[in-house]
């Protein structure tokens, strides 16, 4: 079944070409996002297509100099956007009460199904995607940047060309790891164990050891690439950045 | 394309058969939906399947009563979770800075992704899914009803069957309505009329004002469907949610 097989096939691409996206197959890609399920079809989400030059080099410096933005002929910045409904709202007499962190939600969840569907048919295509992760980071540069009205935020970001790469598919944990059945089973030492045991024996995993000279992979994370001090500044700025789009009247 | 095409023809089932899902292509669909892309290869989700006649009863009254709850043999229940990685360091001497909104935001990306990739599967398998909203505004029942510790929030539920009807395809504004090039144009009133044109002029938005005997489509959402005081009621649900589960510790 080829979708389930372009499904198990997903590669990360970090490396592309810099051949174009034919519109047509770019806009085809899109309309299959914009099937994606949305909460009572409000679409409250919008994309934002750069392609120009100049502004993929400074939209890569905001995504912490990640090349693949300067690289890949096109970047897709998926937003939780209520601004168009509550302009449609107000010019139909309709009085809005989307300026909540419920509604927030509700639009980023939207975004993000739009978002993954691209990233599928866009996988169909013999293209290759990248997440990019500081899209809540920088969020208030981003909004800066694409000059995004109250009502919208940027809540992912994605990378699309033709790769340049083939590299080895990433592990995963196994599906035991993330699957609950019924109620939630809480690990146990020996769970945590089995369930990090292929990750952690990778030859991958002992290079990157050896690299970041630390003691196991886990500490990789918390030291070096996900650190408390960077969480915390930077769930301010994405706190911050939601509340002055508007999206945090949470009182009567 | 195949892949295309299951993206194009997506529609949402809300009346299902009763037949079971074969636990191969249950587990063949979770499968796809792990190789959806995840912030560092961390895999901060949680997918809890509910299958129990008497558990489906239950939880379909905490979705309000929607009776595809019931209806459908499998109900999946999308949890961003930092619980199994917060284990893990720790059993790695590595102390985890993940109690904040930035973690909590990511790992709500995480499951959202794998939830999309599990409902593009389920849909090639001829099998029809409906994502339920009310997951974040019960997410404190939620949490009791699936045991979740700390660490671990509910962010969507989608049930999944074999469809027992073939509706319409539901309309989707056109797509100059939601695509930004290079930065956002905002919306003018022209805009606004023309893009919500279609959906205002189709007959079943015609039936729906005269059910709820108001003017107009837009005030269907703020009056009936989503009020400003049911959206700031839930929005302080699922923030309080949020925070006992621990995610709000958003100082150093």
């Amino acid at each position: 079944m080829e979708t389930i097989k372009t499904l198990l096939n997903h590669k990360t691409i970090r490396n592309y070409k810099t051949d174009p996206i034919d519109d047509h197959i770019l806009d085809e890609i899109l309309e299959a996002g914009f099937r994606a399920s949305t909460t009572g079809n409000m679409q409250v989400y919008s994309v934002i297509v750069t392609k120009d030059e100049q502004r993929r080099k400074e939209l890569c410096k905001l995504h912490f100099g990640q090349q693949m933005v300067e690289q890949a002929p096109v970047t897709l910045t998926f937003c939780a956007d209520f601004n168009r409904f509550n302009k449609w709202c107000r010019q139909r007499d309709a009085d809005p009460g989307y300026d909540n962190f419920l509604s927030f939600f509700t639009a980023a969840i939207d975004a993000l199904l739009v978002a993954q569907n691209v990233c599928v048919a866009a996988e169909a295509h013999g293209l290759g995607i990248c997440y990019l992760g500081p899209t809540t980071y920088q969020a208030d540069k981003l909004i800066d940047f694409f000059d995004l009205p109250e009502g919208v935020v940027p809540v992912t970001t994605v990378v699309i060309g033709y790769p340049n790469e083939d590299p080895e598919q990433v592990d995963r944990l196994p599906a035991e790891g993330v699957v609950h059945q019924e109620k939630y089973k809480d690990y146990s030492r020996e769970d945590i164990d089995r369930i990090y045991a292929h990750k952690e024996n990778l030859p991958l995993t002992a290079r990157l050891i050896e690299e970041n000279q630390l003691e196991n992979l886990a500490q990789i994370f918390t030291f070096k690439r996900y650190t408390k001090k960077d969480n915390v500044h930077f769930s301010k700025v994405f706190l911050d950045a939601i509340e002055d789009q508007g999206f945090m009247n949470n009182e009567e």
